[in-house]
């Protein structure tokens, strides 16, 4: 049924793993795909560039309709598939209007997760500060206090949104798998922890777990003291 | 009508913008507004952080129901006003791709324009390296290169998703104002300059348009060799 959709992803990226979810819960199996590796440079490839002219993963169409924006494809899907799989978008105002809001808010998450774990990589060796860290790192522990204090005032069992699973958590989890990835203390954050626990046994979650996390713990510390 | 919505917002910001004209342009009179100074520091007043717990503007409420995101804010007005004023979002696949996909392009557009303009605020001054205000500049100048070929593509007297207004021009048009204040070339860039004055007179545009812009011309420079 999806054959004509294809999205090129990257092992661990949150944009391309909402992707995958979102496809995932809205049972549109068949959909092709292609892992391509960064580090060797495969979302500069010509396939990639050909959808996506940024070069970015992930880059996803359906048929000849390009959406590359993970926010915009995972609404895309659920508009265009309302009655197919998981019903992702509440359309009652009250409800709706926590999912938007939510929903985006997680690009600020993204921003301030990926300033603390990818500083090295983004910011160039001579222009690094410890300022900078300690700064970042601040930001990150405030943020997350944010979203622990949402999840704690909604109660135990609760999504990210409230009771059902919906669209912001097709866009979160991704992000808090990332950081608890990279370290962040399931005991510092215990609703976000019960949260994690929770959602990461969907079966849409586990069928788009990032591969490389399989073969390896990570061991990575860089957001312990966050 | 729309007497129980209100919107906190700065003048000339962007994300505030979108609000306001979206609010235009579904013909939601009657909302009620309030301009705060950044200056004196009102987006940290406690009526914004009651609304918006991260002390920003835009701060915006329907009733109960709270969506500070600009973007989470344009969404559920289209959808929850669907037959009033503008349709701002088309039902049929193809084109609501490619609304989505430049609607979500545009954050992109924002940071790269913000790193610059806004580089003395943001960065604190023992951080500014001169490779980093050069490594900006050249990116927001590739950005600007995309959408003015998406203009291009599109043909004159285009919007920037194609032939009708929708929330991609809601999103849009406001970040390319921000851009052109700050000193952007009208001549080198003309597609997006063509864009500009049409969009620049609609009256949803115009009423909505930023106070302090209307009581100086800025004269900013920052952007002129972009």
């Amino acid at each position: 049924m999806a054959s004509d959709m294809i999205v090129y992803w990257g092992s661990g990226s949150p944009p391309c793993w909402r992707i995958l979810l979102c496809l995932e819960e809205k049972a549109l199996q068949g959909y092709q795909q292609k892992l391509l590796s960064m580090e060797k440079q495969e979302h500069k490839s010509a396939a990639v560039i050909e959808i996506n002219p940024r070069g970015q993963l992930p880059a996803f169409r359906h048929g000849e309709h390009v959406i590359n924006e993970s926010l915009g494809a995972v609404l895309y899907l659920e508009n265009q598939f309302k009655a197919q799989g998981t019903k992702l978008m509440p359309e009652a105002a009250a409800e709706q209007a926590v999912v938007l809001q939510r929903m985006f808010e997680v690009p600020t998450l993204h921003q301030k997760s990926v300033s603390v774990i990818m500083y090295t990589w983004i910011v160039p060796e001579a222009e690094r500060h410890e300022s900078a860290v300690t700064r970042n790192k601040q930001a990150l522990g405030e943020e997350l206090k944010l979203w622990e204090g949402y999840l704690a005032k909604l109660g135990s069992g609760s999504y990210i949104a409230g009771k059902n699973f919906t669209l912001a958590d097709v866009v979160f989890f991704p992000n808090l798998a990332f950081c608890f990835r990279f370290g962040l203390s399931y005991d510092k954050y215990p609703h976000l922890s019960a949260y994690y626990s929770l959602v990461k046994e969907r079966p849409s979650v586990q069928a788009s777990w990032p591969p490389h996390w399989k073969e390896s713990d990570g061991a990575q510390e860089v957001l312990k003291d966050i």
